[in-house]
């Protein structure tokens, strides 16, 4: 098929260049023309273009379709430089961050134009090229079909990772790694929701990376005085852990092997102790829109808020409210902060 | 009657000073002779003695009693060493901040001396003097009936709060601010758990108040890029909050009075941006414990936890957790930190 | 002052019983005619109206204030139905529960017809009557002024409750209960907060006081089998605590003493048990706007939304997550569930 | 090599099984003698024994190797029951779930005996058999280094999980799936802090699954009152969400794959609403254990906690601190239950 790709960052090139390799024809554009130039070199774009006018012209086919990976705050001033372009019947593919929500307005906006809309939450990172992106799509549903080799495309396929067992082998494109969730908004919502998890399950594996780092902690001498309880038991805390073995270890065999796993454990590879990072870690709005969800449906989120607000208590989100606890302390027992 | 009092840093020495307006004889020691010599200038204490032996031999009635006033950790050294000098029927009172497991053990090995051991948990802090001090209790019937004068004086009293309403008179001492919780390590497991929920009561006022102190945020500029989602509705955060009337105006007529509240609102009014403080929130052992406590109990603890790992992260204690995070954002998605 | 007021409910109608017996008169609307009469024969208002527009037109004053005590979602109604028979410069206060966001928007919305709008957030419950009701104040200051006899007059004012040392006697209401806390929302804001705060601290008491309910768990036998980890030391659990009297005894000395202190004995002195009660919470809205607040700033709520989540959960919305994790343990383990 | 298997229910006569298959002889005893005729039946172990003594007696190899698979809580009785028939250089392993704590004291009681003791911390449950076991190690050098063949059988290897890039070929175990992680006590650490782990992953999935499964509140219609919220907008909660297709979308190319997710995945093809499941989560121990490391460390653990807790909940131990929470809006609200 062809379409044009609308921001070929590097998530956007490397998806190009999985569809020109089976033999799609992609119409790339950046605002910065030197990327766009750049991609060509590389060949990971059939042409590039010099305005999102031009992008509209390369592609022959009807209905067009335009796929979006520009940052969540662009999607919305993009499509109004796009409409006047397009014509009736075109198809608009978010494939970005963006909020479910706006998808619903978006798609409602768009449908006065009669130009479809299609959100695709696409998970994969800097790996999708060789890996494939697991994609998670709403919209309507000639549209979703109709784009379909698209998504095969783009999607990891079966692969080596064993089927589940049961599952009737035409039961659809889920395991292939892509999937029509709903209507619009429903990919995205997904992908938020994945995101969520995501930070979940992260912030697991960091906590108990955390406890097992400090496992020698028995080791310090303590001071002992009437505002520091002494660690109560120091001959239990006298351990040196490797951490790059023991993250290499649970790959195989244990109940909580995952890829994440996998990619910390090539962490550990490339520096033993992360000396690298500096721990202030960035969040990036799906993970807020999860609990947003969470509290809006009323269902508890204790693991995923958690994960979410250590986030912002790496960044010094805290720091007020610390003041406020050492102010008090002070007040009622005269405590002086060390 | 008649006490001893062991350890008078800043809280035994009110204490003693309170019993001694009440016309007690309070007997002082502590390790510095230079504290025992100002103790006695300041007329805090009857007097003072150069050792625990002779703390024991100034005091004439019997039962003697001593009370503990020192940091969890020297408790056992400090009973170990007192032992020797004592008689049959002496009566020990921890009313330091000991973990009620201790006061298990120590109750037992000091039966078969036939020394009466008993657990006082106080709260007050530096306000006991005036305010008195509300005293949690576990040891013997008889034995803590036989101290009754001492926390009698000790105890706030009824004072200027309301009765609680249907509450017969002659219930007990609770309204009084002191109650045998029951028997050893009771009184301490009730300390504890009013420590953890101390915690959890600050850290509510103090998140609260963050979330105030942040209502302006709206008012920044936020970059536009793929990692970070920029704040969804500035124009419902341009609110530059008041903290010091707002804790003031909570004090009278809220759901939330509270003395904590009180003390916020002076801490406020001391500094009204707390810059004086920095943040780093000690904790000393007592919500430890309650976490433990409810761990073996199996009863969830979200709230109560929370407060105190949100101490340990003021003092960095998730760093190296945070690292972890950045190191598979860096490797799933090639995400830099800032 | 005169003043309507809508909605005249049980807190609609104690506020005007307290604004009556001060002088001021008024008018009392409710949608069941009802309800009006009798609130006309208690004497809570000054005199009924039959419809909105009946509320108008009794009111001679001008500008005119009409008090909303209705429903969040009936605000935007109820203004729909009053405007018409509004004039400029009449003044509309929402005393209820209302989203502080609509209160931007409606502020924006009314100007327009050049009607004032003033959000006030009211904490007080059913013992404002009598106690006065902390009131949290958002609009334009010579409104605000200008409302100001009401809003004393329903303050709770200094009382018997200490000063805040150090405080300048005319710096303002803050100390009387009621406080302009800035712009169109910012009443509201701080009303959201204080019910976050107050879901906070009423979690830190629920999880402490549960850990004393269960402190006599040692005494139960427990089955030795794989799946359950018997109680670590039965030895530490053997206190039968006594809820009522601990509870009484915190309210006297001790640093967690508090009007919901105060409200919890109560309690226990009705029933000891709380077996009138099944543990099913509610949650009224500000909790959840106010995690979403600090999810907008990106400020850590680990207290305030676990609060609200145990809330949630009370109400059995955890019940799938629950179910997926007994899927998942009887996968990998083969464990079934009891 | 011969090894004496003590305990052979599900897990430890899986665990023979494959011994066997490798050429170990694994002599096996249960205490009920039915399990241990029919393990032999199965050709699950090379010969069974009617007693600890006749185990040891079976054994000609010297040292002996005795490998317990026997709930944490018997492993002491078990072990005093040994301990006559050993001799000096007889190597015990813990294989079951034991606290690390014990572990130290258990080696250093032995070490008296000059018994040998290796606490090996074991996952893989029932898949373990076919997809070898993740062990966890610790104990003295060379004893571990002497029961390298029989780790190296029960270990999973290599197999078909890509190597971690850059890591050299002749680094240690670790990539075969099991680590002689340190001293005594170590391996159960690593276990206990790796189950620690578990309960955070198994949170979040179980945590996001509950979101997508209320995408669909929306539909509801829900009552307007004070007391309750309203949903905001129930336009964005219209999904009905396809969960047996969506777990087995995210097996695929995305950043949350695991093999959690393979099993969750699993259950949901077995019965796509878990129907079969009534959501009360046992657990075992080492969730537990892990958080009071956590705290004896001064390191926070949000996550891990609050996955532990809500399995607390799911249980019901939540109960009464809902009715406080309940009690407290009675009493200041007149809020009553639902």
């Amino acid at each position: 098929m062809e379409l044009g790709m609308i921001g070929i960052g590097r998530m956007g090139a490397n998806m190009a260049q999985r569809l020109l390799r089976a033999g799609h024809k992609v119409v790339g554009y950046a605002r910065t023309a030197s990327t766009v130039e750049q991609r060509v070199k590389e060949g990971a774009i059939s042409s590039g273009a010099t305005s999102l006018e031009d992008v509209v012209k390369q592609l022959n086919s009807s209905p067009r379709i335009l796929w979006l990976m520009v940052p969540a705050a662009s999607v919305d001033d993009t499509i109004a430089q796009l409409l006047p372009h397009l014509s009736e019947g075109d198809i608009l593919v978010d494939g970005g961050n963006s909020n479910y929500q706006d998808d619903i307005r978006r798609a409602a906006e768009l449908e006065k134009h009669k130009i479809h809309y299609v959100d695709c939450g696409t998970s994969g990172g800097v790996w999708g090229l060789e890996r494939g992106y697991c994609q998670m799509i709403g919209g309507e549903d000639e549209i979703v079909k109709y784009l379909d080799p698209i998504f095969k495309t783009l999607a990891p396929g079966v692969g080596a990772i064993d089927r589940t067992p049961g599952r009737p082998e035409n039961k659809g494109t889920a395991e292939e790694g892509y999937l029509h969730c709903g209507p619009h908004g429903a990919g995205h919502f997904v992908k938020m929701v994945h995101n969520g998890i995501e930070y979940g399950v992260m912030a697991a594996y960091a906590e108990g990376l955390n406890i097992l780092h400090n496992a020698n902690i028995g080791k310090n001498t303590h001071m002992v005085d009437a505002e520091t309880a002494p660690v109560q038991s120091p001959e239990h805390y006298q351990y040196d852990m490797d951490l790059p073995e023991i993250s290499e270890l649970w790959r195989r065999g244990s109940v909580i092997s995952s890829w994440l796993l996998d990619l910390t454990a090539q962490s550990f590879q490339e520096n033993p102790t992360l000396s690298n990072f500096s721990g202030r870690v960035a969040d990036s709005g799906e993970g807020r829109w999860t609990i947003k969800a969470a509290i809006d449906e009323g269902v508890p989120a204790h693991v995923l808020s958690a994960a979410l607000y250590d986030r912002f208590e790496s960044r010094g989100q805290a720091e007020f409210a610390n003041k406020v606890l050492s102010a008090m302390r002070f007040q009622f027992g005269g405590h002086h902060e060390r």
